[in-house]
């Protein structure tokens, strides 16, 4: 299937917009990605016509419901490659998942003066659940810079593994420079399991999480222009095995009495309570739609507007973008002399271009480029390179206004 | 406003459906609710018109996201009588509520021996949660049976209470026999902190936080005719004061380096990464349609419901129903000698009619009943006494196939 972007935006009802009396111009995808027609409509025709709670029922919505739940996994588990469907372990997003593995796998087995090697680069989600270890039993977190271009040598991050490391938990794609890391290559070069947060790297390229060899990669349905609240973790059978449930609640039970209780098999042993039922079943129609315009397609349509968008920026000699790794995703960062983040995001609003200002929830990567805040446009399958046009225009009013 | 059941069912566009060529019966809500056209609507305005990530944004579509998200909390709150909006944490349903107060309060303060009482009605998710603290920590679970007719008295509740415990954890209402605990006495009873799990109890009954005096309350977006993975629980300031965090993450925080994290204030320190934006957008739609329609209009319908089948299920002498307080919500669990749960739900749901076999997520209270699993008929808003007719009907039907 070939890849056509007029035809693109078309299944987005949102980008036909006018903000501030022009037409939408979005490059806040990093932050959450807008949503497909057809998403919105599997999200009604579920509610209108074929809902019920899953697993417990045995009635024809309920039936009906788990049925159209159920195989959204093994959509997630096409979409990553994934070895065994029932790797696939449902979360409401990246901030769950990463949070499963911290109190489901690190937690039990971490011990004080155990290391978790993580990159400069991590947004919070896959910072502050090791935080938590530090704080609570003395786990020591060893961080591994980025070179200047904000790139993430492999070699960096295995030469940062000790003996006492445990865990390496490091970013596909950075949120704030797009650098992409090579985290099949850390995979290959270390026995110590590889966490990866898939965030905005499974939105961008192809995955294959048997190939790159990792043993936990989260993935976040909001930004893989899916429903709020929909996501996954894919965990290999052997790390599933050394875990302990996180949360506690129904479905995740096999029995429970007053003195005991005997937990499920996975996937469903770390999946309590009602799930997310309509979220993941958009989540699938999302993802569905993404690899019938083909990963690669969009990909390749995305690096087409990284060239462009970068060779653009890099002729404007009064901005700073902060990392330019060669391979990097379609995101910039910017910051101007004389003009806070904020302002530039509010100037471009006025024009109709939706950009994020502030740390991005990354900020010791900001502390790395010695910025305290910026703006940032992120691209998704739908832009353009009009929209390009659109952000190098607003950028330069706001120099003539600033400047 | 005055309650038109016809109206009423006319709201939700599900239940015009026909099942197995007969028209839905709806008899699930106990596992979940429908939701009214105003809220799949709502849904699909927000991604088809208003949808950005909240918080972190300033530009139009962020900005309106988040006014949209954040007066769900004044909603909730309102919904509650909470005292204060900020005692409101967004959750993806009661589970993780129940789990972030295992985790958050209760897990680094009890020390083994200490106890927790609770009450054999209570639902796995909040039995789940505390096993977690009597497996890892040496906490001892001290259970409180109910009467033979289900009900609990609070008095049974406070004479369990000893010097060692920490924590009271009680459902409002039972999803297996409608049983409705009086936690307002309870927590007049005690100093001992008292959590509630309102995941049935506020759907059917107006809930006064203040007035009940307790401190945790729980509630759940997908019971409440709202979306999947939406949901709230109130905790009071004084509790939110002795918490420390859950799970870690974007917007939860105030500034994160490489060697420490300074948490967010309340209710943002417990609300960790990208929320359920939309869903709570929905829920925020649920519960003013609710109010809208009035909790106590609500509550006096369903009592009549609760009445008639009370009334005609008592004379069907080959039937048993566990559990039949006085002032008992409109759930009815049955066992019927010579059949299964599991054929008695198939056969109704061959008439249209759906009703959930099995145990419940409430496997001790059915131990203490004696049952291995029961068919349960739990009514929502929109049913009528037709729907009562129906399932005496089929219960019937059921009889004569099995008898």
């Amino acid at each position: 299937m070939s890849f056509d972007i007029q035809k693109v935006r078309k299944d987005f009802p949102i980008l036909s917009q006018k903000v501030n009396g022009r037409p939408l111009v979005y490059l806040d995808s990093g932050a959450s990605a807008q949503k497909p027609q057809v998403v919105i409509d599997a999200i009604s025709q579920a509610y209108s016509a074929e809902y019920a709670n899953v697993h417990r029922g045995l009635h024809y919505l309920s039936n009906l419901a788990t049925e159209n739940y159920e195989r959204v996994r093994a959509i997630i588990a096409r979409f990553l490659h994934a070895p065994h469907e029932d790797e696939v372990i449902f979360t409401s997003g990246a901030t769950e998942g990463l949070n499963l593995v911290s109190y489901g796998w690190a937690a039990p087995r971490l011990q004080a003066g155990d290391e978790i090697v993580l990159s400069v680069l991590e947004h919070h989600a896959n910072i502050v659940p090791w935080h938590f270890l530090r704080e609570r039993q003395g786990v020591v977190l060893k961080w591994v810079e980025p070179e200047p271009d904000g790139s993430l040598p492999p070699e960096k991050v295995l030469a940062a593994i000790g003996p006492k490391t445990k865990l390496v938990a490091v970013t596909h794609m950075s949120n704030v420079t797009g650098t992409v890391v090579d985290v099949g290559a850390i995979a290959r070069g270390t026995d110590v399991p590889v966490l990866v947060d898939g965030s905005q790297g499974a939105v961008h390229m192809p995955v294959d999480v048997g190939a790159l060899g990792v043993d936990f990669y989260a993935i976040t349905g909001h930004k893989l222009y899916g429903p709020s609240g929909s996501g996954a973790i894919w965990i290999s059978r052997a790390r599933q095995a050394e875990m302990r449930p996180f949360m506690g609640g129904g479905d995740m039970i096999r029995t429970v009495t007053r003195d005991s209780v005997d937990y499920a098999d996975p996937p469903l042993r770390f999946e309590a309570g009602t799930p997310g039922i309509v979220n993941q079943i958009g989540l699938g129609v999302a993802l569905e739609y993404m690899m019938d315009l083909g990963m690669e397609n969009i990909a390749a349509h995305e690096r087409s507007l990284r060239d462009l968008a970068r060779d653009r920026l890099r002729s404007l000699n009064w901005l700073s973008v902060q990392g330019d790794a060669p391979d990097k995703g379609a995101i910039f960062s910017m910051t101007m002399e004389g003009a806070h983040a904020h302002d530039i995001s509010t100037i471009l609003d006025k024009r109709g271009i939706a950009v994020r200002a502030g740390t991005h929830c990354a900020m010791p990567l900001l502390e790395f480029f010695n910025v305290t805040a910026s703006a940032r446009a992120s691209f998704g399958m739908y832009n353009t390179a009009e929209d390009v046009d659109a952000l190098v225009d607003g950028l330069t009013f706001c120099r003539e206004l600033f400047g």
